[in-house]
């Protein structure tokens, strides 16, 4: 088996690096043949004392904060970790992917400089998403790309397309288009367009629009929106999830309902959108997984897991 | 007093006209002052004995169905039910309001026809969500405008604050902007603009942009978006709540947990979209309620209500 690596940016995130250093070392312990190097300061990450000869690092000492400008920053020249590990990336074949939890504009910027070839296309980030059918549906754009065109969904379909391909074994993965309504009539200026592309596409199994009460139904494996609808559907889901969540914990306390606890833990696990760990950059040379800011350890190795089973060629359960 | 009447078109809607009869019914019962004029087929009218001198009958047989072209229907002279409910909207002075749970698209081009005098403002459709906070958040537009401007946009702004001071006795409602980002630095092309805007807007209390897991928490009391994104974010939620609701009750059958329905009960009271009957109008001379396809008779009695609470000058729940 050939040497496989996972890049790890340490800065950034909210919890800090120790915690992301506790799921590099959940990634080791998981993964006996995949070894990982760390961007970050080189003295924290001695300090964490992980399994020898199974971690190298990429001494960076700076972050870029959601106050910066991730351009400027990119500028600037100093040693920023996520910029160091992107490059990194691109640099060693080793390398199967990156895992960050910090600035988003900063992780975008870095992996279009540094991991896309062809610069006319763009970016698309990805989340898979537990759907009403016991399976996952694969959500692209949801906000990486603002203000897109149709020629860039029909690309996002064929992203989403492949992946699901690669991760769940699909044969065909049935790309769904988001819209405002089931009809082909149905639609903004955009979706309108998308539609007409997306049918005639070669290579995808379009099933036509999907209503936004219908996102996480299983009706389709991909679907495809512009990043700022993708965005309200993504956040909405799981603003929804807590909403109600919330709201079963505040009835059990006041009429004691103590079975409210358990059906809380079961809600949490089936509809829990941070399981996967994070959001997939799509189009990339290397995939690059972009965790949360409050991401925990866990997080940071789920994420890491879906690098290992692509790189293994498996699905996400086996 | 003076006399007040409500319209109700009887047709286009899933459960037939004679649920619609019902629901003008309960109408007549909760409102002793309030008469209603019933557009459809006068046999079916008749034979519902509603009271006698509490209702008048606007024949029409025809209605537009979802695979019916709104305009061409609006063309072809044949009496429809819902375009005779406008007509006479405008025509008769004692009307406080039209109900309907027939075709969007005819209702909207036929509310533009007839109850609209400045042609060049777009009317939209508002949504009132039960927010986190107990109270209630003014989602505007819909839907009903897709792919307009930021001037529309503020214009929303205006209406969603002038309908929650009136029905819900708001000094100042706060007006959020539906963003992928709280900063205001975030959103697309359309967002950054109208975000300008509503800052330096008079009348406006604007509070700046929300993001689409913040939508029901009660940070605004008017939630600014296209129509687009805005029926994202309505169908989202709604789907979310029944996703986790069918959840709740597959896992208290199969677990065994009794108290799985009293939770159930409680969250279809807390969340439950369509307890308020209706989409809004705003911008039009008379307001219009659009009710869902699947309205029941006190969906549409409830829609029947903010019309005469509004009349009243009274807030929805005194």
């Amino acid at each position: 088996m050939e040497k496989r690596e996972i890049i790890i940016d340490l800065l950034g995130s909210d919890l800090g690096p120790e915690e992301m250093l506790e799921g590099a070392r959940l990634v080791l312990e998981e993964s006996p043949d995949v070894s990982v190097a760390l961007a970050g300061p080189k003295a924290l990450i001695e300090a964490a004392a992980l399994p020898e000869g199974r971690y190298r690092i990429i001494e960076a000492e700076k972050t870029v904060t959601n106050l910066d400008n991730p351009i400027e920053a990119f500028y600037s020249k100093e040693p920023v970790s996520v910029f160091k590990a992107l490059e990194e990336a691109q640099r060693c074949d080793d390398v199967i992917g990156v895992v960050s939890a910090g600035n988003t504009g900063a992780l975008f910027a870095g992996a279009i400089r540094f991991l896309l070839s062809d610069k006319t296309v763009r970016p698309c980030i990805a989340a898979i998403l537990p759907n009403m059918q016991g399976g996952f549906t694969c959500l692209v754009d949801t906000g990486a790309s603002i203000d897109c065109g149709s020629a860039q969904l029909v690309d996002f379909a064929h992203r989403g397309s492949d992946f699901m391909r690669r991760l769940y074994k699909l044969d065909s993965p049935r790309v769904g288009l988001l819209s405002n309504g089931a009809e082909p009539t149905k639609g903004n200026k955009l979706v309108k367009e998308t539609h007409a592309l997306l049918a005639k596409e070669e290579g995808i199994n379009f099933v036509g629009n999907i209503e936004g009460n219908k996102t996480l139904s299983g009706l389709c494996d991909v679907l495809v929106c512009e990043g700022f609808a993708g965005n309200q559907v993504l956040k909405n889901s799981e603003g929804m999830a807590v909403n109600l969540i919330t709201e079963i914990i505040k009835y059990g306390k006041t009429h004691n309902v103590p079975a409210a606890k358990e059906i809380v833990g079961y809600l949490m696990s089936r509809f829990d959108f941070a399981s996967l760990g994070a959001g997939i950059m799509l189009g990339t040379q290397k995939v690059v997984m972009k965790c949360r800011g409050s991401s925990n350890r866990t997080a940071i190795k789920n994420a890491a897991r879906i690098l290992t089973n692509l790189s293994d060629n498996k699905t996400l359960y086996e």
